[in-house]
């Protein structure tokens, strides 16, 4: 039986999930808003019987058994932890900071009999399904380079806001990079040990973002990985992954794995593939087009993804009769919790190295940093 | 009047340079290879009237006033250096080392009156002077990111030989980067100050090169460079470069300029533009195809640059009825001696930041390093 929802977020994320949503039979019963009016406007748009501007209204909704969450990533934290905790079962978009992120697993950790999944989308897109599938049949030999670049316009809202702000998870490497950085760790099998980046600014004023406001989040960034090995001569995978929204008009998404014997590129939602001694390439995936509602805002990949997705968690909910559970198998692939922790943590260690200049290690965060860290730093100098 | 030839070199370029070289109206009076046999090949094939494997017997010959330098590498200083000295004008490939185009840049300054060009063909490709041009016209308002890969067959040859040696010029940035980063000053009309990169051998061994016998040349490589700002905010242009020669089956070549108004493409041999604020990609400049003979080794934009620089050629010597004079006009945009060296340093900066994981300075030797050095240093340490 499938479970009631409610969904946290008005953005242009929210509102192709909720008619999602409703295709596959869910049925959404209470949405959350930033503002009483966003929040009236979207659930009349979508007839959602129920809407308000306070978290715990949808949180404690007695029909509310999976809660949705795709709001700023500063909110994000708070709201899934908490969930968590009053037994709903979550989906829910990245966390603005690992700490955040951490806290977020020691919940799921906490309560493993409810779905705790990151809403990154892209390893439900069947372009990426199968070529993960391929690769690990041997289709390109042993993998030794994988090339991503995602050019797009501006990632800014129309007003002042968090996407202009880098450190309240603003910019094109904490929104499009996380999924590139989680989709490279399905698709390799392999996590980033040390990264090397270079994030930009280009555009840090704009005709309604002036004054004393600069933009602080990136719209350039370069960046790359370098997967651990298992025990290949090579060292691992490299991974070199370019963002640039300062593309108005266009939109490029191209994700290509080179290996010994061949590759696989996936442009858009399809998938071609080339073997080494073959003349040309050969289309392995092209885009079935069903996808419900075309949005301008959402780019296709990450459409389909979120469409699949909400077609697992149909097929999920769908094998039990009490309409809290699910069943592991069709959203196994789905990234957790863990997975969004490591996500973060290659993000600000990419941060990191573009600030040094160097490569930085990712160092996954195995317990909660000390929020009195500094004071008792302080404490013992003067001890001394 | 236009010089008589006198051609170094039976590799593929010197293959397509021949005929180009006649279709001009050139012609070449002298050809020289390593071994007897494969000038006398050549030789052959093309009429040409004398070869030979002793390089002061092109160099001295009586009928040759311009020498094209075609040669691996690690011998090109040594035969351009003596051409200028012997007074011959010189077009030339790319050095082995900084210290080498180091010591070619002094015998270029010596001899003024007499041509010396770097072979680095790009420039003169169609499609760059367009852009080149377009860029200086603001098509792309302030420029912000050059993003450029180069995707192909190995470059190794059939046997183990330099190909397969970085010490030798070998590997993927040494030979097609240099182009690329000629190319990107040309374009941007500014230099890299600082680099990063990483630099990959995947295959280090195959069918042809086994035993004890490893390849040491890259096949996989992407730097970072950061162009000289001319003050602005931005602090310049950012720059990134991925070359991948483990691509059988294909070649991509693909140089693109991301400004705050627009963006060029170059793909191929043909241009495309766009505004932002225009729905799609323009044509701006397609390949006219009418360039001589289709080789299979060389990529086309290579082909192509080739053709036009030969053309130029003629123009510049056209203009004079001394058979050693030229005009400066037609060949004023080619890379310099001086550009040679700027690009070696940058290809050392690299390779060096490769090793240290660290962004590495361009810095440009302005003297001959001390051949001993490392003597001195030895003395000193022992005084003290």
């Amino acid at each position: 039986m499938l479970p009631g929802v409610g969904v946290f977020g008005t953005g242009s994320t929210a509102r192709v999930l909720v008619p999602l949503l409703k295709a596959e039979g869910f049925e959404v019963h209470a949405l959350w808003g930033r503002s009483e009016e966003e929040a009236c406007c979207l659930a009349k748009e979508h007839g959602i019987p129920f809407h308000t501007s306070r978290s715990d209204d949808v949180l404690l909704h007695q029909d509310v058994d999976l809660v949705c969450i795709y709001i700023p990533p500063s909110m994000t934290r708070q709201i899934a932890v908490k969930a968590l905790g009053i037994g709903k079962n979550v989906v829910c978009e990245k966390a603005a900071t690992a700490v955040d992120s951490f806290k977020m697993v020691t919940a799921a950790r906490y309560y493993p009999q409810l779905l705790s999944i990151m809403g990154n989308t892209l390893r439900f897109l069947p372009a990426f399904v199968a070529m993960r599938q391929l690769l690990m049949e041997g289709y390109v030999g042993e993998m030794q380079v994988c090339d991503v670049r995602v050019y797009g316009p501006s990632l800014l809202d129309q007003s002042y806001g968090w996407t202009c702000e880098e450190l309240m998870g603003g910019g094109g490497l904490h929104t499009a990079g996380s999924s590139i950085i989680d989709l490279l760790s399905y698709l390799t099998g392999a996590r980033a040990h040390r990264v090397h980046g270079l994030l930009r600014t280009f555009v840090q004023q704009n005709g309604l973002i002036r004054g004393i406001r600069r933009v602080t989040s990136d719209d350039f960034c370069f960046f790359q990985m370098l997967m651990g090995g298992t025990g290949s001569s090579s060292g691992g995978v490299c991974c070199t992954v370019t963002l640039n929204f300062n593309m108005p008009g266009s939109f490029v998404h191209e994700v290509m794995v080179v290996g010994s014997t061949g590759r696989l590129v996936a442009r858009g939602t399809e998938l071609y593939g080339q073997r080494n001694g073959s003349k040309g390439e050969e289309l392995l995936l092209s885009d079935s087009g069903s996808a419900g509602p075309e949005v301008k805002e959402m780019p296709l990949p990450h459409l389909r993804g979120l469409s699949s997705m909400v077609k697992a968690l149909r097929q999920s909910f769908q094998a039990h009769e009490e309409r809290r559970s699910w069943a592991r198998g069709s959203v196994a692939m789905a990234p957790t919790f863990e997975d969004g922790l490591y996500v973060q943590t290659v993000v600000e260690a990419v941060k990191r190295s573009s600030c040094s200049g160097e490569w930085e290690c990712v160092e996954i965060m195995s317990q909660e940093p000390d929020p009195n860290h500094n004071l008792c730093e302080a404490l013992q100098r003067n001890k001394n």
